[in-house]
């Protein structure tokens, strides 16, 4: 079903800007190929493929690259090979950065996702007002563009990637409960700090883990898939037939919230028998390592990998209350996951953060729970897998986004300009 | 973020389909207006807007009617007043039949969607094979095609809403719980025993109601809009950003088999603690009139409706026991609804079927839940409303779903041909 308003009258402009998009993302997608290639995949006139791929090398987004070996089925090769195009965009800076509890992580690729940079700077965001991590993150930020600058002077996007709440239209931070923010305007207050004019957009960090995903994880493609992530909080991105679901005003995804046991323990947020207050860092902790929980939730200096290895160093050893307590915590991340399942018949839900730490224990626990309460046979196919990214996908995640906006519309870049 | 899947490229024979289904959209959606309107409106040259008008009334789907009103701003109208166009379709039949566990209901519309035919017919379909219900359902769909043919000659198109989980690859009905139905390939029988070339579609109700709340309910229009449905079973219909959520495999939206009690009661897919099991029909009756219950249960001659009524009358009489029933049913509501908002974050959450007739009831403590338990500042402005269409929609939808064929591609029907 299409609505008027998704329906976009198809004049000549629009046209152009989208085939152009059509064609960069084709080899971003499937790779390098020539200019008959591209021509058979898009269904695209071979006269209209050339004038496309002249002004993407023009702009600095698309090279030509050796000679292809292509074959025209069994058809014998006549006159010399084709040459061969491939993503560019050596010179163009993608900025992903992630504000957490404990960190600031960056992550700048050029536009063929190469990582050009990256740096991780230790923090302690819930514990200092909000203008302090300001501070971190603008400096942060200055260091990364910098150090890019020579190797990639134009800069597509910053995108920033906070655990909270982010309103769609003015893209403020409306409420970040683990780092204990309230109505903060990062977006703005970072633009005005760094003093450029670079687009920066802000974004809830498992949206970003949950793009990063579907680019460039282990079910990048996958048209309907959900990322779970456990960092301090909970967080879900979710997409729907190759979108990320956002909501009415971009709150949507918010699994960590999910109602799933009422009077359950209290969560972060104040309320009770959220699904962060049972499968989140803070349960498994008081679950798994009882003994340990109010020292290891104290102590700031560390990151919750550091506090997750101290369960998976017990489990290791086959620590009986820290297997039951995995055991425990695989059934309650099975019972959320069924939720996602009957919901959003997905092809599979990427467990990503602190559980793929705890993976080896609670994942084949989970699975059966999944298998048991989902409803559709189809769901009970659906894949439930750890992620393959690193700890914190978000930042990588954001240099993505930053991309995206060039694949979408490479007209709103000039390389040549810079 | 857009997938290359999901970019097409815009050549000319697709651009004109494209534009064809933007104009007719147009007229349907925003009602009469002038070609220079539809010129002004869809961004297409006025020679195009001709042209594509042209086809259309000789398609059979628009027509002119009178001249129009419309104003240039303050500028006095010069020369004569323009034509106005206007959706036709006047001989374009689109049928929608709901299957449930004690009706057969079939709808008609036109193009427009006018209703030319409506029949209803009671059924005890859990109680006899599916080849019985299989029967009554082809007579009712060659009776609706024989009392509209004179009208309506041209198809569009069959829809048929079955409470179940029908499988997006074949359309077969996989899975329907409250009918007792496995693997019945219900879309390949009918057009069997029908013996005419007319495309016929199976889809889930909650899915087409959805779609007639989104079309032509109270919110239409909605981006992101979810229906609750209350009938034997619980379904939902989630709208996402215009467009239905259908999941991997067309198994998403099965909102009431979401796990929301740990050993809660046995739901009627043989599960314990979904949510269909607390807000479901069953559980009503057992909760508001438990004296009546179990007859009630075990009369196939009642439907749904009626045996809601008798909760009203106790309800209206403000019967003490069924009072604090129907408390403890909106608390329940509530906390089901407080997980898709904070999931999907949308509009407006509608409940449709016999959540209407208790709605004065259960909607304020639901609404109240809902704000307690939706994280996003956002969300608790959701609206949280009962559906003002009839008792069951999902006949109506499934005439839209027929329609949307046409609205979505004129091409595919040529009134003159017929």
């Amino acid at each position: 079903m299409t609505t008027a308003l998704q329906m976009q009258a198809a004049d000549q402009g629009g046209m152009r800007r989208n085939n152009l998009a059509l064609v960069l993302r084709l080899l971003h997608d499937k790779g390098p190929r020539s200019r008959a290639a591209v021509a058979v995949e898009t269904g695209l006139n071979k006269a209209t493929v050339s004038s496309l791929v002249a002004e993407l090398i023009d702009r600095g987004l698309v090279r030509e690259v050796g000679t292809s070996t292509e074959r025209n089925g069994d058809a014998p090769r006549l006159g010399r090979p084709p040459t061969l195009l491939e993503i560019d965009g050596r010179n163009v800076a993608c900025v992903g950065i992630e504000v957490n509890v404990d960190v600031i992580e960056v992550v700048v690729t050029d536009l063929a996702g190469r990582r050009v940079f990256e740096h991780v700077r230790p923090l302690d965001a819930a514990g200092h007002p909000p203008s302090r991590t300001m501070g971190s993150l603008t400096a942060v930020t200055r260091h990364a563009l910098d150090a890019v600058h020579d190797r990639c002077p134009t800069v597509a996007g910053i995108s920033v990637a906070v655990p909270g709440l982010i309103h769609a239209g003015d893209r403020a931070i409306t409420f970040a409960p683990n780092l204990h923010w309230r109505d903060v305007d990062l977006g703005v207050r970072l633009a005005t700090d760094l003093g450029i004019n670079v687009p920066i957009s802000i974004d809830n960090d498992a949206n970003l883990s949950g793009l990063a995903e579907y680019r460039v994880g282990e079910f990048a493609g996958t048209p309907n898939l959900i990322t779970v992530t456990g960092q301090t909080g909970v967080g879900g991105g979710i997409v729907v037939e190759g979108r990320l679901l956002r909501g009415a005003s971009g709150f949507g995804g918010e699994v960590g919230h999910m109602h799933v046991l009422p009077d359950g323990p209290e969560c972060g947020c104040g309320r009770r028998g959220c699904w962060e207050a049972l499968v989140g860092l803070k349960s498994l902790l008081r679950r798994a390592v009882p003994d340990l929980a109010a020292t290891l939730e104290a102590d700031d200096s560390l990151g919750p990998d550091d506090k997750v290895a101290r369960v998976v160093t017990r489990a290791q050893s086959s620590d009986a209350v820290t297997l039951a307590a995995l055991h425990e915590h695989g059934r309650w991340l099975g019972d959320g996951v069924s939720i996602l399942v009957n919901l959003f018949d997905p092809e599979a839900v990427v467990l990503g953060g602190f559980f793929r730490d705890i993976a080896p224990w609670v994942l084949p626990i989970a699975d059966a729970r999944l298998r048991e309460l989902a409803i559709a046979p189809h769901a009970r196919q659906c894949r439930l897998a750890a992620s393959t990214l690193a700890f914190s996908s978000a930042a990588l995640g954001g240099a993505l986004h930053a991309a995206e906006r060039v694949f979408d519309d490479p007209a709103v870049i000039d390389v040549r300009r810079t």
